[in-house]
């Protein structure tokens, strides 16, 4: 498996494009994007949890129920969430672009992100849509991903190449983080493409099970958004022998899934809200796979070990005092905690209980962009990855200062 | 019933003192708090649920084991958590206590709130003991208090004096919320002082009751700590007749509490880590208590509430989004939310959908320092209501900037 280029349109027969159709007030950043499968697609996709949860998700719900799409058409700068008309306007999205295309509107998965409780005015994207069909291209990957940012400061783009059955496959995606365009939703969208050919039902479980032990165990601030969805399209445009069945080439499969999944949570994780450092909470020795999972999300939503590590402080009792509060039965008596980077790592706890360490060595260590708290419970031989991100000053300036 | 002043000293019997004893290095504050009852006094007390549990918890659990106490002795500066010599480190507090009153170590409450990790020196609390006996006084509430503080801003003290079977009785307590010295360990510590006559097991049940509306719906972080813990001594010297069973006195009892830890509750998120204001969340309309409950916290608790609420900003696709993934069953399209402060009221959103409102009039009424949010879930009667704060810069400052 090589990493490459082209994010969503480096899979064969998927080609995208991105704008500004004025939903921003600002003209030069992008709000309206297009991502189109020259054939229709296996499709499956995960959403939010959260009860309240935006009318685009519940119309891709509706449109994906038999297993298959062709295109995407999602806005940023309005989440088109609690409002009265939302699911008439998802679905006049949908038409416009399935007409705009010459496919189903049925075909068509639909998403928006940015503020909520806020009217999503139709006339700017039902006359985007067009132009976006114009300009689709297989270059338009970025302008893509540029078109459903918010506050994310970085776009989010992978792809990876690899082979089932003597044919060279691929899968790419984009993702927005947890950012907003007036600070109003934390919400995460990722589009997946893929030209391997793989039946809806496996596609399904595939995504389903590595969410499990990727987008599940992110977390920026602990508020689950209602617009979060996952979506992956794969066109068989590789002409593989077709997966139906969960044999080794869905196993390769898996594999590279996870490859781009996990990419782009360590990417929205350190480009989290003003995040200024992408922190990984590393389980091991945990008696089973719940409880690893359990502890890594603890410490890594604390506000309290997210604050510390902002400030580079090694402040051990923060893992620790997660830990215990995560629900998780572990031996508080048996924990080492260990903290790394690419200056090096340091115990800082062992059986529970502080060890002398060189605090100079360990905010060096600390200081770093990329953190990683290795947590060993001794308890058995399971583990678990937590991605999330410090809290910050400008986490609350973004958070607090809106509309001001 | 009456608020008056005296604090943990209001209820007859009970003398305190507090002194700076060297666990701080700056010594201008106090660092060591003494509160005794001149007869042995029914006791209870409710405890953190985190398995991390500070050293001087375990003490005092063994040492209430009996329903009965008579002193209290509690530091700040250093929590004597995830120390191996920490039991004996508290149990030597109990015992020097103990020896200095000439009452049985088993008798004496022992706590500890800072930082953890780090060896609580004990010849500074050996040495400062038979100075706060010395020194124990009726007028010693405040000392008391400012010996168990941490960052808090303010003194947390409140007495209310009320009438049972003739009998003039009294309720005192001194609080800490969360602050820490070095910003280590967010810690709630409650003592409760009383002159009521009442059985080991009706106060038991009067705390453990009181709390699950009071301390148990307060939240500063989201982060519990290992050291929390509330106690309660009352030791019948009021003369009423004493409260053996669930009648109308322990009902008065119950409510006299009540008025008390919810006063405490107030001041402790108010006062919570950088806060510049105190959140009141009150939940109505709901088919059920746990509904309720569970609505309050998770609004109460979302980071993106209360930086909003911090900016002032009338987000109340926060509030909807927090009730969304509370884990509550509800209706989201029956959502009422109004904030209301001493500036008066506004209605944002009605049925789980915005209304026009003024966002001048919501902007002033939000940078009140005291503002509610209300939530009617029209799906019953039951109601629920839970405090916090909202989250600022000197959050992130207070808990980042450690020993920089």
């Amino acid at each position: 498996m090589k990493t490459i280029d082209g994010g969503v349109c480096a899979a064969q027969g998927f080609t995208a494009s991105g704008m500004n159709c004025g939903i921003r007030k600002n003209r030069s950043k992008f709000d309206l994007a297009l991502v189109y499968s020259s054939c229709r697609a296996s499709s499956a996709a995960v959403y939010t949890t959260n009860l309240v949860k935006g009318a685009p998700l519940l119309v891709t719900q509706a449109h994906l129920a038999d297993g298959h799409a062709q295109a995407i058409v999602c806005n940023s700068g309005n989440a088109n969430t609690c409002n009265a008309d939302g699911p008439m306007i998802a679905e006049k999205m949908a038409e416009a672009a399935g007409n705009a295309l010459g496919i189903s509107p049925q075909d068509v998965v639909v998403a928006s992100t940015g503020v909520i409780g806020q009217p999503l005015p139709l006339p700017p994207i039902l006359s985007g849509i067009p132009h976006l069909k114009e300009t689709l291209s297989s270059q338009g990957h970025l302008d893509a991903c540029l078109g459903i940012m918010t506050t994310d400061t970085i776009p989010k783009e992978i792809a990876v190449s690899f082979s089932l059955s003597g044919k060279e496959c691929r899968i790419g995606a984009m993702a927005k983080g947890s950012g907003m365009i007036h600070p109003n939703m934390a919400t995460m969208l990722v589009f997946i493409t893929s030209d391997v050919a793989i039946s809806p039902d496996l596609l399904q479980k595939a995504l389903s099970t590595d969410i499990q032990s990727t987008f599940n165990m992110l977390s920026v601030d602990g508020d689950t958004s209602t617009n979060d969805m996952v979506v992956i399209l794969s066109n068989g445009m590789a002409g593989n022998t077709p997966i139906t069945e969960e044999n080794e080439d869905f196993a390769v499969f898996m594999q590279a899934l996870n490859t781009v999944t996990v990419h782009l949570c360590r990417m929205i994780a350190g480009d989290g809200e003003g995040a200024t450092k992408l922190l990984e909470c590393q389980v091991t020795g945990a008696r089973d796979l719940s409880t690893a999972k359990t502890v890594a999300k603890s410490v890594i939503c604390s506000s309290l070990f997210k604050a510390a590590m902002f400030g580079a402080d090694a402040n051990w009792g923060r893992v620790l005092c997660a830990i215990g509060y995560s629900g998780a039965d572990v031996d508080v008596n048996h924990i080492d905690v260990t903290f790394r980077s690419s200056k090096g790592d340091i115990l800082v706890c062992q059986d529970g209980h502080g060890v002398d360490f060189s605090e100079e060595d360990a905010k060096a260590i600390l200081l770093e962009k990329e953190v990683i708290t290795a947590i060993d419970l001794h308890a058995g031989s399971a583990s678990s990855c937590a991605w999330g991100c410090d809290l910050t000053y400008d986490y609350v300036k973004i958070n607090g200062d809106y509309r001001t």
